[in-house]
C-alpha cells in the first residue's frame, strides 16, 4: 500500500517545534533491516495517517534486502552516513552488538537526533551514558525494546512504578531457554533434543551459547537493575550458569517436588549494611503453581517487588519481530508526543552498589549421580552438617542402575556461597559418576 | 521525621521552567486525606531529597484528620479554595465521586495546575475532556491510580503498547470481588459468608453493591477501553451482573470442569463491519490453569491483546492505600520530570463505536436447580436446539434432594444474545426452583 507524501514534507522546522496536530511527521531512519526492522517498517507504513514517516532504511548489501510494497520515497542505502547526516528526527538502531552500533548511536545523538534501540548489549554496557548524552543534546534515547520485546517492562518499572522503592527484579528474560525447558518438561526430552527442536523452529541460533548460557538474559537483567533498582552494575559482575546442565531426570525429580525448572534472572537489593546487590542468571526450581512456572514456550515474564505496591508482574511475548517492533514503535510515539524533548533526570542518579554477588539465601535442590554403595548419604550429610546446612528431604526414584544412580536432596534455606564450599568438598568424594548439580529453589 | 525546608522555596518561576536538577521541587496539594491520601503524604515526606514537596492537605473536618510526624510547614485546611488558589503546582484529588471533585479538578486545571487523580468515576465519565482541558492549559491530567491501583496498567497500555493495535482488554479489576470468589472457592463458603469475611477484613464496604454488582470494575473498564482500544463508551452502555448470583454449588461444578469462577471485565473491539464494541462485567468461568484463575485474594490482573505483540499481562495488588499511593506518586514524578508539560495527543482521537453490546460468542455454563421429574433435560434440549445452540456436556453430582436438584450444562460457543432469548423461554418452564444461572466461559 503506497503512502501518499505527507503534507509539509519540505518543512524544515526543527523537531522541537513540530506539532503532531498539524500534519508534520516524525522522520524515522531505520538502521538494520532484519526481522525486527522489516516489522517496524511494515507497521509504520501501514499507518499512513500516523505520526511517523519512514524516510531511510540502512543495511549492508541493501540491494539484497529491498522489498516491494513500501513507499517509493524511502531512501534505501548501504552508506550509514546517508542516514546519520540526513534530516531524520530519529535513528532506530537494530543491528545489535557494541561496534559499530555504539559509534553510530553516539554520532546520531551528537548530531541532534533522538535514538530508539533494541540493542540490549549496548544498553547494558552504556545505557546511562547514552541517556545522559541524549539529555545534554535535548533529545531522547529510548530502549524499551531492549528487554522482553513487546512487554512494556522498562516503562512499567521506570515510570509506572517510579513512586515505589523496588528491591527485587526477577523473571524469565530469555524466550529460547524457556522454550527449551518447557519442551523438556512437556515431552520428557533431553536438553540436546529440545535445543534441536528450538533451532528447527527458528527460536535458537546455530550457536545457541548466548541464550543457553545466560549471556542474553544477563544483559537484560543489567538494564532492569538500572531502571528499577537504580543500581549500576556491569554484566561481568553477574554470574551466569548454563541451562545445558539440566537433564531429563531433573524434571522427573522437580515434578515430585511440585516444581518446574526455568532459567531465572534475579537481582535483589539489600540496604541493611551498605548497598549490596545479589544477582544471577541460572536454571532454578520454581513451584509449579507460581506465575513463573506459568510462562510457557517463548513467553517472558518480569516481576518487580517494591516496598509499597508489593509484587507486580508483567508478562507476554518477549521476542520475535512483531512484539519487538511494537516496543520500538511505542518508543517512537513517545518521541513524537514529546517532540523529542527528554524528561528531567530523577534526582539521585543510579548508584554503584558496595558489593555484587551471586549468592542467595534460599532452599536448594542437589542432584547426585553416583555409583551406589552403602554410606553415601551419611558422608554427604556429614559434610553438609559441618557447614551448618540442613537437609529438608531425600528423594530416590526406583529404576536406576547401581552404576549410575541419580537421587535428589533438598536443603533448607542456606547461603549459596556456603553451600558452594560444601559442594567443593563433596565433589572430591569418590562415588560421583557426574558432578553434583545444585539449583536454587525460588519460591516467588 | 521532619523535612528541612526546600531550598529556593520562595522561587516564583512558573512550573514550566523548573528544573529538578536545581533543587526546585514540585509543590503538591492533597485533596482528601483518607487511606490513600495518608499513604501519599507518608511516601512524599519520607523522601526529603525527592522532587516533591507536600505543601497543602485538604479534608473536611481537618482537625480530626491531623496526624503527627509530617513537616510543620504543611498547611492543613478544610477550605478548598486555600488549595485551589495557592501556588501548588499539582492538585492530587483523592475524594472520589463526581461532585464536588469534578468541579474542583476543573477549577485546578483552569488555574494552571496539573492534576493527579485516583477517581475512577470521574475519569470514566470525563477523562478525555479533562485531558483536553489540561492540554489546552499546557498542563497534565494523570489518572494512573484510577485503575488497578499499583499496577501500571494505564501507562503500560497507553504508552508501552501504543505501537500495537489492541483489540481486547480483559481482566480482574475489582479486588473485593476477587477476594470473595477466591474465598468461596478455597473454603467452600456461601457468598454471604465470604462477603462478611471481606467486610470484617476491611476489603468490602458496609454497602458492598458497587463492588459486588460490578459498578466499580465497569468504571475501570471504561477507562482502559478509552486508553487501550481508543474507544469512547459510557459506563451505562456496559452491562454488569452481580457476583451475588454465584452459589457454593457453582464452585463444585466449576471444579469438575477444571475451571475457576472470577468477576471478569472484558472489552472487545471488532472492526470487520463498522466499529463494534462488546463489553461486560460479570462472573464467568475461566480455566483453572489460566492466568486469571491465578489471581488470588485482592489481586488485580489486566490482559491486553494486540495485533502485533499478542497478549500482554499486568498483575499485582490493585487496591489499598500503599499500592494506590505508588500510582499517584509515579504520576507526580512524571509531572516533575516533564515540568508539567503535556504530551501531544496521538493523531486520531478516540472514536465512538457504532454499536456497544454485552454479547460474546463463547461457550457457556448453565446451572439449573429443579424439582426433579422425567423429561427435564429433553425439554431444555428441545428449546436450545430451536435456537441452534449445541450442548457440550451435562454434569450432575449425586446427593441433591429431588425437590431441589442442581445440575449443569455446558454449551458450545454461541452468541449470548441468542442464548438469552432461549433462556427466557426456558425460565417459563415449570420445574425451576430458582432462576437458571448462565455464565460465559472465557478461555483466555
Amino acid at each position: 500500500m503506497a503512502k501518499p507524501r505527507a503534507p509539509k514534507k519540505t518543512n524544515k522546522r526543527p523537531a522541537a517545534k513540530k506539532s503532531l496536530g498539524h500534519g508534520t511527521k516524525l522522520k524515522v531512519g531505520l538502521v538494520g533491516f532484519g526481522t525486527v526492522g522489516s516489522s517496524v517498517a511494515k507497521i509504520i507504513c501501514q499507518d499512513a495517517d500516523g505520526p511517523l514517516q519512514l524516510t531511510h532504511i540502512f543495511n549492508r548489501n541493501i540491494e539484497r534486502k529491498k522489498i516491494d510494497g513500501l513507499p517509493t520515497h524511502i531512501r534505501w542505502t548501504s552508506k550509514i552516513h546517508e542516514v546519520l547526516s540526513s534530516d531524520v528526527d530519529v535513528v532506530v538502531e537494530l543491528i545489535g552488538g557494541i561496534d559499530p552500533s555504539g559509534r553510530w548511536v553516539r554520532q546520531a545523538l551528537r548530531s541532534g537526533k533522538s535514538v530508539v534501540t533494541a540493542n540490549k548489549l549496548l544498553v547494558s554496557e552504556s545505557g546511562p551514558e547514552l541517556v545522559d548524552l541524549a539529555r545534554k543534546m535535548g533529545k531522547r534515547f529510548e530502549f524499551g525494546a531492549s528487554v522482553a520485546g513487546g512487554i512494556p517492562a522498562v516503562i512499567g518499572i521506570q515510570e509506572g512504578l517510579a513512586g515505589d522503592r523496588l528491591h527485587r527484579i526477577a523473571g524469565i528474560l530469555n524466550g529460547t531457554c524457556n522454550f527449551i525447558l518447557t519442551e523438556m518438561e512437556a515431552h520428557e526430552r533431553s536438553f540436546e533434543t529440545a535445543l534441536k527442536e528450538a533451532q528447527a523452529r527458528g527460536y535458537a541460533e546455530a550457536d545457541p551459547s548466548s541464550d543457553v548460557d545466560g549471556i542474553d538474559a544477563r544483559a537484560k537483567l543489567v538494564i532492569l537493575t538500572q531502571a528499577g533498582l537504580r543500581l549500576r552494575v556491569r554484566s561481568e559482575q553477574i554470574p551466569c550458569r548454563s541451562i545445558s546442565l539440566i537433564a531429563a531426570v531433573d524434571f522427573m525429580y522437580a515434578r515430585e517436588l511440585k516444581c518446574a525448572i526455568r532459567q531465572i534472572s534475579v537481582a535483589q537489593k539489600n540496604t541493611s549494611q551498605g548497598v549490596r546487590l545479589a544477582a544471577a542468571v541460572q536454571p532454578a526450581l520454581v513451584p509449579e503453581d507460581s506465575l513463573v512456572a506459568h510462562a510457557h514456550g517463548s513467553e517472558n515474564l518480569v516481576m518487580a517487588t517494591g516496598e509499597f505496591a508489593g509484587r507486580m508482574v508483567f508478562s507476554g511475548y518477549g521476542a520475535g519481530g512483531d512484539p519487538t517492533a511494537v516496543a520500538v514503535i511505542s518508543d517512537l510515539y513517545t518521541i513524537a508526543r514529546t517532540a523529542g524533548a527528554p524528561p528531567e533526570a530523577l534526582p539521585g542518579a543510579a548508584e554503584v552498589p558496595d558489593s555484587v554477588s551471586g549468592d542467595f539465601t534460599v532452599p536448594h535442590y542437589l542432584r547426585f549421580t553416583v555409583r551406589d554403595r552403602p554410606g553415601i548419604v551419611a558422608s554427604l550429610a556429614t559434610i553438609l552438617a559441618k557447614y551448618g546446612i540442613s537437609i529438608d528431604a531425600l528423594l530416590q526414584k526406583p529404576g536406576f542402575p547401581h552404576s549410575a544412580l541419580s537421587f535428589v536432596m533438598t536443603l533448607e534455606a542456606c547461603d549459596s556461597a556456603v553451600l558452594n564450599r560444601a559442594l567443593e568438598e563433596i565433589a572430591r568424594l569418590d562415588f560421583h559418576v557426574e558432578r553434583p548439580l545444585c539449583l536454587p529453589i525460588f519460591v516467588d
